[in-house]
């Protein structure tokens, strides 16, 4: 999916949700464990009650590795059962030697079939820039993430010396590491193939962040179950093409326990909707 | 496995060899792709010819992961089959929030009952933590990697200021993003459940990484195809209880691409085996 489409599609269903497909099997309801494929069942269903509600889904491949092969099955299912507008998200933090990572790229854009695959920055740019071969196809590479660990690392300073790299004006202060993975990195790809994990968990960060990359698209996990703040996170990263997929994945996929498990996903998701069609009203056209 | 049950048999193997399982099905001698599963076939094949002279099998997931969900079966059937004195390493480079790095930890050494996996520090300790809660099993955390990439974030400087948390005489200091990785995290572990990939082109480095951590294991990649030297590794590496992993994939896997394959690793394997004797023999008992 391009830039463009996915920002007709945000401006078409007034949402910038992305609903994230952590299905795990022990918490889904009892009653779909009889089925042939409880997680795919699962998926299915709430897809079919969220699909109006939001342009993007990331299911996390840990949930569908901890099957085995199985869950892989279950994750192809899915992936193929995603209407053809929304956006999709390997969210698989995945990152080796150039080889390797093109490796994961192929499983994840050709075998998958997924729009964009979440990328690690650790081990730097050949690790990276297999994944920016493929057309319309995305790396979405994480910046600041939304848990508690975010801050032994990617919080540290770096020495100012390293910014030679940088010819702006910034290029004299302290960074730190999640903002020299910004700096550096949003040179190897566009803002047509990469966007960055930014957590909602740090909405004071945002507006620095948008001086560094203005136009990028953000995934924001962090909303919801880990405390994060829409309203603070729309505000402070929206830019004039939205730029944002704020996910969630908790408090729409387990709204509720029951049978009527899909109908609660479905209403949890049109609540965010909601208030997401006030701060997309704002962008002006 | 435990540490000493890893020294035991680097001395009884007298080798500190590990296998690099980067099994690519387009690379595989074509009389293979016959079979029901020419990818097993390769690594039972492969294992056969060298679990003499190794002590340990790296399988990188990319590979499996290429293939969908029968490459994950292929993994299976080969982490069964490799002997229980091998010591065997998920070369995954996983690493997510707290939760779902548990769930990770639970895929690789419950379901497929891999002795260690390889994690990515981006993230953070909760992102660490959840691999190191599993007994006898372990983490190998991304340090300084082999890749050219190493340079674009590992072997920045960070502002020594951040330093607090280390107490000692090196805290004045500036370090490098790896040494702050080795730093911060040591603390999270210990060396019976954490060892640290340092990459073999970076030999110059493994003396300054030893003062900081003198009694953890490294597992070494970068030797043979991507140019690291056995012997300049070895020296400035070991410690008292050999402390080395050092790993070649393709230099052995792909020794040969004819019917002989097997037998050509094996002699591969036999003489990376031979030369570490040698090193192994210089370690006062």
């Amino acid at each position: 999916m391009t830039r463009t489409e996915l920002f007709e599609q945000i401006k078409r269903k007034e949402s910038y949700l992305c609903v994230g497909l952590d299905t795990d099997i022990t918490k889904i309801p009892k009653h779909l464990l009889k089925s042939d494929d409880p997680v795919f069942e699962f998926n299915r269903l709430i897809i079919d009650a969220t699909k109006d509600f939001c342009v993007a889904y990331k299911p996390n491949l840990a949930f569908y590795e901890s099957l085995g092969p199985r869950g892989l099955e279950s994750l192809e299912k899915t992936v193929k059962y995603i209407p053809k507008d929304c956006f999709t998200i390997a969210d698989a933090k995945r990152g080796d030697i150039g080889n390797t990572s093109g490796m994961y790229a192929k499983t994840f854009f050709e075998y998958y079939g997924f729009d964009s695959v979440t990328v690690a920055p650790y081990m730097g740019k050949d690790s990276v820039t297999p994944f920016l071969e493929f057309k319309n196809k995305w790396v979405i590479l994480l910046a600041l993430t939304s848990n508690e660990g975010a801050r032994d690392f990617q919080m540290h300073e770096m020495n100012s010396r390293q910014y030679t790299i940088d010819n702006n004006q910034n290029s004299a202060s302290n960074f730190k590491l999640f903002e020299d993975v910004l700096i550096t990195s949003k040179l190897w790809g566009t803002t047509d193939n990469m966007m960055f994990v930014v957590g909602a968990t740090h909405p004071q960060m945002f507006s620095d962040i948008r001086k560094i990359i203005p136009d990028h698209f953000l995934l924001v996990p962090g909303v919801g179950a880990q405390g994060g703040d829409l309203g603070e996170v729309s505000k402070a990263g929206m830019n004039k093409e939205c730029g944002l997929l704020i996910n969630s994945s908790r408090q729409i996929i387990y709204a509720s326990a029951g049978e009527d498990f899909a109908d609660a996903a479905g209403r949890e998701a049109k609540k965010v909707h909601d208030e997401m069609k006030k701060f997309l009203n704002k962008i002006p056209v």
